[in-house]
C-alpha cells in the first residue's frame, strides 16, 4: 500500500497506530485536529477538522486506504457528536468515494451493542442496541458504511473495539481488552484481505471471559494472539467484588450503560 | 389518550393521520415546520422547527404520545438531513424523555433495508442495508429508538414503512403499498398496545407480492386488510414490462438504490 | 377410536371435552379425584386418584388413547405437586406403556414458557421458562412425554394451553383464549394424525394479538376459528388500562409471573 | 410473453397445462416424446427426445420462457433416468442459454426431500433428502439451475410438486395435493414476477395438513386457493387406517420412500 | 467466597471437590446421607437427607453458594428419585430462597439430552431428550433453576455433567470425559463470574470427539484442558468395535438409552 | 479394517492415500482407469472403467470401505461427467449395496458451493451453489449418499475438498488448502468413527483465513494440524495483487466460477 490514512491520529488508538504501522504503508499519512508533532520518516501529517468537507477532501486525496478514528470517543453532548461524529464521518466517507479510495478501516465500538448482557454471545447480526449516544454514532456509521459499499463500492471492516489500552484498567476489560499488538494485526489483516465488502466485526483479544464472537470474518484471517489474563490477579486486587445488580456489570457496555443523560 | 402529537403533519401521511386519527385521542396536537391550516375541533396547531431542542421541548408538553413524521423524507443533500432528521429526531426524543412521554411512533422507511434483493422476505432481524443517505438517517433513528427505550423506557414503535398514498403508483407499490385505511389502523394499534418496548416493524399491506414479514410483532394485533391487486390492471396497462437488471428493479429500495450520490 | 380416557374429567377443560366429544370414540371413559355425576350414554365413569399407580393402571386398560387433564392446574404447595403432578402424570404414562395405549394429549400450559415477555413470538423451541410451580411441573410433563416416546414408541401432543373458557375474563385472556369449540376441535386433529412422535403446540385460538405460533405442527391440520374479538369491547370496559410495569402485563403468564411464593 | 415451451406437453402436468395455459403466451410450444396430438389454435407442437441435444437446441430457438416437465417422473431403472433426466434436462438448460431464454420453471419433486417425516415443516433451505433415484434426479437439476443462474444469468423457479391430479387420490395427497387450478395459477405467477433468480417452493395447494412452507418466495405472490379438504371423506372411507409404522406414513414420500431398490 | 456447601459430598464428584475445592471458600460445608468421615480443617460435615425440607433450610443457613450434587445419579425407580431428586432438589431451591444464597451450580447431566444422536453437535438451545428416568429429573431441575432465577433471582449454572471419573470407561467417555482437574476449575470458574444468570453448559474436556458446544457460555471463562487422547489405545485395546446399530452408540445418552424400563 | 478400496487411486489425491494408508487397513484395494504401476505389499491393483457396472460390482467385493476418488475432478463436457462422474459414481453406490459396504468416504468438493462469496463463512447447511458442471455432478454425488444412506444404510462422509497438494500453488489456495498429511487424518477419522451417518464436511487445513466451518462435524473427531501460512510469502512474491472485481477472487470457487461454458 502506497499511502494509509489515519484520522484522530492524536488520540490513544492513533498512537498506537502511528507506532505499529510504521513501514506497512510507504507513507503513512496522520491527521487529527490536535497536535500531533513533527512528521517522522514516511510520514505527513495534517491538521484537519473532520466536520470541515472540503478540508476532508484534501486529506484523502491519493490516499488508498483509510483507518477511521476521528471524532469523539466518549459520550458527549448531542451537538457536538452531531459535528465531530455525524458530519465527520460523512465527510471522509464522501471524501472517500469521491477520490477512489477502496478500503476504509471504520473505529466502530462495542457502545453500538452495549445494551446485550454479559451473558450473552453476540456475533456481527446481533441487535443494535447502543448505551449511550456515543454508541447511536457508532450505530450511525455502520450504516453509512453499508450505503458507501452497496452503492458506492467503498469497501469498510467496522471493528467494534472494546478496550485498546497497554493493559486492562477495571475488572470489565478483562473482557474487552484488545492488546495494542493484537490491534496493530488486526488492521494488517483489514488491509490484506483480497476483498472484504462491508464486514462487521469486534476488536478484542482472545481473553478467558468471551463476549464476542467473530467466526463470521475468519475469512480475513486475523490472528489475535494475547490475553488479559496476565493482568487478572493485579486488577483483581485492585478492585473490589462487582455488584451483579449493577447496570455498569449486567450489561456490556458498562459505565456508559449504567449513566443517565449526558449534561454538558 | 388525552394528547396525541403528529409532528410532520402536514406532509403526506401526516394528512392522512390527522383526518383518520380525529376522535383516537382528546386532543391532536399538530406539528410541522409548513403551513397546516387553522385547528379543527380537538386539534392543537403548533408551527415548530424540529431542529429547535426549545421548541421541540415546548412542543412535546402535555403529549402522551407521539407519531413522529417529521423531517425530510426524500433523498436530500447530507446537510439538510443533518438538521432535519438526525438533530430534528433527537430533539423529539429528548423532549420525550424531559416530558415523560411514554412511547412514540418513529417513521422508518423501507430505505433502511432498500439494498436488499426482491427476492428476500426480511423480518426485523434483517441486516439493514440502507440504499440512500435518508436511509441511513432511518437506521440513525431506530438506534437512538433503542437507545431511548433501554435507558430512560421511552417506548418506540419504528415503523419501516413502504408506500403509503390513496393509489400504488408504480409496479413496485404493488408490494410496498399500504392504504391509508391499514396505516391509521396501525396507529391505533400500536398506541392501543399495553407494551411495545422498542420494536421494529414493516408499514405494508397484505398485497400479494410480500417482501416483508411482521409475525414477531404480532403481538401488538395489528390487522390490516386492504391490497394493492384493486390496481393491478391499471398499474400494469401504464407501465412497461420491468427490467430485471435494473437495480430499481433488482432491490426492495427501488428508484432510491438505483440512483447515484446526491448533488444539491 | 374405541375408548379414549380423560383424566381430570370433573375440572373445567373436562367438562368441555365430556360434552364436546360425544360420538368422537365409542366409548368416552371419565377420570377425576371429585364427582362426575352419573355415565351418560356411551360413558364410563370411574373415580380414580392418580396418585395410586396401580388404579390408574386399572384404568386405563383397554384405552386407545388419553386426554390427560387431570391433575392441579394452579399454583399450589409443593408437596401436593409432588402427589397430583409428578407422581400422577409419570402413572398415566407407565400405564400408557404397560396397556399400549398408543397416544397421549398432555394438558400442557402456557405457564411452563410464562416467564417470556408479551413482546416475543413464541414458538415450540423457545426456552423453557416457567412462572411457577405448576408451570415447572408442566415442563416436567413434557420431558416425561419425550422419553416415553423416544424411549417406548408413546406418542405425546403436549399442548400448552393458553386460557380455555367460554369468554375471556380479562385483558390478557384476548390474547391467550381458546374457545371450547377450537380446543374440542384440537383434540380431534391431534388424534386423528396418522403420527404425531411427541409434539409441543400451543392451546390458542386465532386472537388479534399473537403470542404463539404453531407453524411447526402444521401436518396435525389444526384450523381454530374463533377470536376473542368480539368480548374486546366488554373485557376493555370491564378492567382500567394495564400498568406496562406491571410484571402481570410484562410476562407472558400474567398472574402467575407476578404473584410471589406459594404460602400454604 | 410471445412464445413459451412445455416439455413432457403430453404427460398429466402437461395436459393442465396445455388447456390451463391458453392464451397466456401468444404461441405454447408443445413437446413430448408421445404423441400430442394435432396443434390446436396458437399451438405449435414439437415431437423430440430431450436426450437428443442438437434436436433440444432447435427445439427452444425463439422461445421466451420454458416449462420443464419433460423426462421420467417415477422412479425408474438408474440407466433410464441418466438418458431422460440427467442428460435431457442439461440439454433443455444448455439450449436455454444458447437461445437466450430467460427464465425455466423446473419441474422438481417432493420425492427430493421425501426422506423427511411428515411431523417436520419444510422450507427451501430443508436438506435434500431424497427418497430414490426418481428423487436424486430432481436435486440434480436444482444444482444445475442453481448453476445456469449463477454463471449464466438463466433465471429458475424451481418447484417441488406435491401431487397433482384432479383429486386427491390417497390418505397422503390429503397432505401433498396441488389442484389443476392452483398449478396453473403458479405457472403464471411465476413467468409474471419481475425478477425470481433461482427460488425454490413447493408445489401444494392450501390443505389443512400442511408439510411445506413457502414463506421465503412471497414476493411472486402466487395465492392458492383450493384445498384437498372437500376430499377427505372420500378418501377416508376408501383407505383404511394409516400404520404409523409404515415408512411410507412417517416419511414424506410416501411409497416412493417406502419401497426398495428398482428392480427393472 | 466465605463459605460453599457441597451437596452430595459422599459421591464420586463430591469426593473429587472435597479435595479439589480446598482453600477456594474459607469453609467448605460438606452434606450427605451417606457417611462423609471427620472433618477436615475448614470443613463443616453434616449428614442430611434432602427430602426433608427443615434440615435442608437448616444446612443452608449461612452459605454463599451450593454445588448442588445430592440425589440419585443413575436410573432409579421413579418412586426414590421422586424423594430424593424431585422432592430433594425443591427443598434446596426454597432453602437457597428463604436464606439468600446467590448462586447455585447444579448437576444436571448428558441424560437430560441423552437421545440426541451422536452426530448431532449440541449447544444449550438442543431440545431436551431425555434417555431414562433419572434425566427427567435433570430436565425438571433445570426448569426449577430457571424458575427460580427468573422469580427470586437466585443465580444457577445447570452443568450437563458427561462422565468423570479419573479416567474414561469406555469408548463412548472417550468423548464424554471430563478430566477431575477440569471439573474443578469449572466450579471456580462459575463462583467466580460476575453474574450468570440461569445459565445451561455442558460439563466435557477438550476431547479429540466432540458433540457439545459451550460457545454460549464463554463469558464464564472456562478454559479445560484435559483431553481423553491419552487414554485411548487403552480403552480401544479393552473394548471391541462398536456396533453402529446399538442404540448405545447411536444415542449420545449410552447405555442409558439403551435400556428398556427400570424394574427395581 | 480388513479391505479398504480406493477408487481413483492414480491420480493425485489417490497417490496420496496410497502412501499415507499403508498399514491402516490390511489390504489397500486400489482401482483407476490409468496405469497404477506394480501392487506393493498388502495392496491389490484392479484397472477398472467405473462406468461399467459389473466390473466395478466384482471390484466391490470383499471390500469394507471405500474412498471414491474415482471420475473426472476438473471442469469437463457434460457428456464425459455423465459417464465418468454420474454412472461412476452411481455404479460404486450400487455396488456397495450389492456387496453389503458399511461406509464410503466420496470426494466431494468446493466446487458444489463455489458461487459463495469468500466473505461468507460455510458450514455443511450452506445452499449448494455450483460453480461449474464439474460442481454440478459433486451435487449429485451427495444427493445420492443421502439417498444410499437413508434406504439402504450405507453411510457415508462426503468431504468437499479445498485443493490437497504437497504446497499451496496460488493465493486462492493460501484458504483453501488441506495438506496431504492433513487429509490423510481425515481418512483415518472417517473410518475409525463408530457412526457417520451421511455427513458432509470440508476438507482442508487451519489455515489463517478460513471459509469453512467443520463444527457439526466435531464428532468425527478430525484435527487437522497444518497451515498454509509457511508458505505465504513465496506465494505472495509469485503472484501480483489479486482483484477484488474479479470473479476469481470474488467467489470461493476462484477459477472455476471464473471461466465460462466448457467448449470441447
Amino acid at each position: 500500500m502506497k499511502r494509509l490514512l489515519i484520522t484522530g491520529a492524536a488520540g490513544n488508538l492513533g498512537k498506537i497506530l502511528r507506532e505499529g504501522l510504521k513501514g506497512y504503508a510507504d507513507i503513512l499519512r496522520l491527521s487529527d485536529i490536535s497536535d500531533m508533532g513533527e512528521a517522522g520518516p514516511n510520514e505527513e501529517v495534517v491538521k484537519c477538522d473532520l466536520s470541515d468537507r472540503a478540508a476532508v477532501i484534501d486529506l484523502v486525496k491519493d490516499c488508498d486506504g483509510i483507518v477511521h478514528l476521528g471524532g469523539i470517543s466518549i459520550e458527549a453532548a448531542f451537538d457536538d457528536l452531531l459535528q465531530a461524529n455525524f458530519l465527520g464521518t460523512y465527510n471522509v466517507y464522501e471524501a472517500a468515494r469521491q477520490n477512489g479510495v477502496k478500503r476504509i478501516m471504520f473505529a466502530s465500538s462495542n457502545h453500538a451493542i452495549g445494551f446485550h448482557k454479559r451473558t450473552e454471545l453476540l456475533d456481527d447480526k446481533a441487535e443494535l442496541r447502543p448505551d449511550s449516544l456515543y454508541g447511536v454514532t457508532k450505530c450511525y456509521g455502520e450504516a453509512l458504511a453499508s450505503y458507501y459499499y452497496d452503492k458506492f463500492d467503498v469497501e469498510t471492516v467496522s471493528v467494534r473495539i472494546g478496550s485498546c489500552f497497554p493493559e486492562p484498567k477495571d475488572r470489565r476489560m478483562l473482557a474487552t481488552w484488545m492488546s495494542p499488538r493484537d490491534f496493530i494485526s488486526l488492521i494488517k489483516a483489514i488491509f490484506d484481505a483480497a476483498m472484504t465488502g462491508h464486514t462487521v466485526m469486534y476488536g478484542v483479544s482472545p481473553n478467558k471471559s468471551v463476549w464476542w464472537n467473530n467466526d463470521h470474518a475468519a475469512f480475513i484471517g486475523w490472528q489475535p494472539q494475547d490475553s488479559s489474563e496476565a493482568f487478572r490477579a493485579d486488577i483483581e486486587a485492585k478492585f473490589p467484588e462487582e455488584d451483579r445488580h449493577d447496570p455498569a456489570v449486567i450489561y456490556q457496555g458498562g459505565g456508559f450503560a449504567a449513566r443517565g443523560h449526558f449534561e454538558d
